[in-house]
């Protein structure tokens, strides 16, 4: 009954009107330190727990980005939020202090892509006037969820990645100023049989490769047509397998191609092989790729973040990680 | 800068042309056994775990509805998909054998309306073609994950309720029969300051009746309007709590108002105050409230899913219970 369909065109020009992001101490000390809109020095934001810390974070990258758009909590009509944490509470906490109707989506570390997606939907049909889309990640919260207790003080493997304490805010309108999505690639679930929970970049390769071949095939655009290709958090060696399995189907991504968890960090910052978390792509977005494309020094953008979508109990059971990469499209005015 | 907006009105009538329930003993041995498509007596579906018990009971609800539907896997283009498993696994490893685009979503026991709201905003606009919307909840995953090991065998309060085991699947196309979803509306989150996890119908409650009173004002509807008026999962307590909140403005909801979680039970099934569960809603409204749209007893009817939107994690450090609630009003042909 025909092709299948995984991208959505928007006609309308949903645009990115303001982003914000924040980041803690190691994101800020790191390559892109200075394109951060806050650095927050206090793993806890000020708060009791990590958990509560991340959920303040997130609230300073949503109220930030409704403030630098120049809108009140009121002028958004809905939020468009995930987290990594189980049932989402930082997203679901946050919105309880907010006006506008929720969304809670959850996509790993893809999730802002997956907001992105949706949110530029919802706007482009005219459904809602604004829309905040927001995810992010913190390494503690994360680190004892996943993996181990921090005192614990677990060796990695150096093919590791280690989760931001980051997040990151975009609001939506079709009125206003700054890069429009044009089109959003909604990923299929791929799994290259990996089940190291500390090779989770090899895990998201594949659904990342999966992804960028539709978008070239759904929208007739190749490399050549984009000022810059990102991925979210393959790390060093996700984004050099990304490199092969592109090669592989005779796409060569050259030097237009980075990854986000490569970006965030030195390598004498001891994070093995670059950032992961949800935030990663959320606040290199909402800062670094969203300044060069408001300053003209990118056209064209395609963001591919990328998820992780196992849990600690598949893993236990056998599971291997099954992941997704959604893909969207940033055109500059 | 104008009033809020959560409602979203589809005027390209993107319908449910197939529903499928899947379920449990005890909830084949209720009251609505009989609607449902499939009850399943082993409570692992013939798998080794728990947890891969519920992602078969989810992929048997979703390759059914694309069965019922006259359809291959390959004719939905995009699955929008969530659970109360943590990552939500049960959708992400059922999505992982399907050839579609996924969605993760969630918004703990009202997943199922927004599944259908932003799945019939993604048909109405025209982007896919066919998506199935799917949600499920299992009572052995849920109670060892939330509360406490099944062996412990916890002493519980009246007041409680039991996770359904049950998984619903609607696929949605604006061609074809079967009843219109013609509006969605988004919840905000609410909190009635209530920290008891035993009793989240009281928190939910306040959900419901926060986002039935912006369904009547953004539609113009009012109680007269609809033939049937579900929640989700409030239960007894919980059910009795919005009827009393919604007395409180003067609206007076009568007979035309059931509890899905209410529903499912005799009371002589030891289930306390009913059922909960993201499969509650999801089995009831493809089962029961759909046959009845399909067979004329309904002309119109308004499905708010109702979700608590806390974690063990938050409940240990002191918090109380978010809630929301999203409604979709259904139009038979």
């Amino acid at each position: 009954m025909g092709e299948k369909i995984q991208t959505m065109t928007f006609g309308n020009k949903p645009r990115i009107i303001a982003g914000m992001s924040v980041v803690g101490k190691k994101e800020g000390e790191g390559p892109l330190g200075k394109y951060f809109d806050i650095v927050q020095y206090d793993p806890k934001f000020g708060e009791k727990t990590f958990e509560k810390g991340e959920a303040n974070m997130f609230s300073r990258a949503i109220s930030g980005a409704i403030r630098k758009a120049g809108l009140e909590p009121y002028d958004v009509d809905v939020l468009l939020a995930g987290d990594l944490l189980n049932q989402l509470v930082s997203s679901s906490y946050v919105a309880r202090g907010l006006p506008m109707a929720y969304l809670g989506l959850y996509s790993a570390c893809s999730t802002m892509t997956e907001a992105l997606a949706l949110g530029a939907a919802l706007i482009d049909a005219g459904h809602f006037r604004r829309a905040a889309c927001a995810t992010g990640s913190h390494f503690a919260t994360a680190e004892r969820q996943y993996r181990y207790p921090l005192e614990y003080g677990c060796q990695r493997p150096p093919y590791a990645q280690w989760t931001a304490t980051a997040a990151g805010c975009s609001i939506l309108s079709c009125e206003g100023p700054g890069p429009a999505i044009t089109h959003a690639t909604i990923g299929r679930v791929v799994d290259f049989g990996i089940n190291d929970l500390n090779n989770m970049g090899a895990a998201m390769a594949v659904a990342a490769a999966d992804t960028i071949y539709t978008v070239f095939e759904d929208t007739g655009f190749d490399e050549r047509d984009f000022d810059a290709i990102f991925t979210g958090d393959l790390g060093r060696l996700g984004a050099e397998i990304m490199r092969d399995l592109c090669r592989e189907r005779g796409l060569e991504l050259g030097q237009k191609y980075s990854d986000c968890g490569e970006m965030m960090y030195y390598r004498g910052q001891n994070c093995y092989c670059g950032a992961s978390g949800a935030g990663c792509s959320a606040s290199v977005l909402n800062s670094y790729i969203l300044g060069r494309l408001n300053g003209g020094m990118y056209k064209r953008v395609l963001l591919l973040a990328t998820g992780a979508l196992m849990s600690p109990t598949t893993s236990y059971q056998g599971e291997t990680i099954p992941s997704v990469s959604h893909g969207v499209i940033l055109e500059a005015e």
